[in-house]
């Protein structure tokens, strides 16, 4: 093996996994989203060649890697969440498969059930959600969300990086008959120092969480009201 | 903090996460599920007290939690996944909080996930699939999956211990007006040495994955056929 596509997890740098952490502390070249914690990077040697993947392209990434690959570094590419869920790992994988390039994917905890657990809230809750329905707030192909169908979903609707578009979220569900009174949650920066949460009906959660800042997750459903249960009410006044 | 639920990720022990790991090794009691990984079990103190899940009932454990919280020891409870996503979690939680014991939930890579990614399976892709519904096989409702909406669902389809039920699964969504063709995959005992994986149109899955056991995941979807191009051919021939 030769790129390791790695997950680092939510937010806190505890929650890479073990063999994560054991490949970035041995990596001979680091690559990493803005998103992963500073504390994770510095876990690489101190001679590790470190890539912010900031300055680059998708295609320039896809490139960099296989070119460091064929030079025969270990590689790990340390991405938010985890690489295959909304993290566009198919892609850097595929072009190494592409160039013949030996390659491992480590899952990581995606924010997807993290962020809300962090806030109180588990996605799937006996008696209350037996269905999790996850979308992407901001499409890479610019397409938009099917309105109709995510209303009529049954369970718990989860909205990754959907803060940006969450007043068009908000309104477009309501429009084909999702109840506005129906629980939402807002995560900002889940598992960090920064972290902030904002619930309200659905019908006011744009308003509520008009400050909050990305990275964001939206939760959708009867399990958010299980927050106030789970989490004291002094400890999120 | 006293008791800690932690996620023990999908399988391979090397999948926890760093804190859960650290969690582990200095419990007082561990109690644990039967899917958790023997190595993982065998890195708590040799002083701990050893709790196997699998003699009781979720009632018990509740209650057991609670028992062991209330004596002040440094309890985790190692679950499967993650504590929140199909884990019951939610339950062991709110019965903690009810008996005003101090509890932290330390997410976990879930297999809904890294089950798909270690059979070569994203389950989002640019221009393949943007969302994810996840739903469990056998709810612990008993009540019967909505096949009307799933079928109409876009995007891939992940069903959680879904192998029991696999024929009556196919046949709903197929009679509700899914495609016979839609690729399907089954992955069996994810990321650890018995993993089995099974690929074949959802007209065919339930019988082309007769011979698998469980734990196992299905995958519904046009992410499926990425495997042929992300594991060469030789190696899931």
């Amino acid at each position: 093996m030769t790129v390791h596509l790695v997950g680092a997890g939510p937010g806190d740098p505890g929650l890479i996994t073990a063999r994560g952490l054991e490949l970035v502390r041995r990596a001979e070249v680091l690559v990493y989203d803005r998103l992963v914690a500073e504390e994770l990077v510095a876990q690489a040697p101190a001679e590790a060649l470190l890539v912010p993947r900031d300055a680059h392209e998708q295609d320039e990434i896809n490139e960099l890697l296989v070119a460091l690959g064929q030079q025969g570094y270990e590689v790990v590419r340390l991405k938010g969440g985890d690489p295959f869920v909304f993290g566009r790992g198919g892609e850097e994988a595929l072009a190494l498969v592409a160039a013949g390039i030996d390659f491992e994917v480590v899952p990581g905890v995606s924010s997807i059930a993290a962020a809300p657990a962090a806030a109180g809230i588990p996605v799937t809750h006996r008696g209350v959600s037996a269905q999790v329905t996850i979308v992407s707030g901001h499409s890479a192909d610019g397409g938009d969300l099917d309105f109709e169908a995510l209303a009529a979903t049954g369970g718990t609707l989860v909205v990754f990086m959907g803060l940006r578009r969450l007043p068009a979220i908000a309104e477009g569900l309501i429009a084909h008959g999702r109840d506005g009174d129906t629980p939402a949650a807002v995560i900002a920066a889940a598992t960090t120092p920064r972290e902030r949460v904002v619930t309200a009906p659905l019908g006011e959660i744009a308003e509520a969480a008009e400050e909050l800042e990305s990275p964001a997750l939206v939760v959708i459903g009867d399990v958010v009201p299980l927050r106030s249960r789970l989490i004291p009410m002094e400890a999120h006044a």
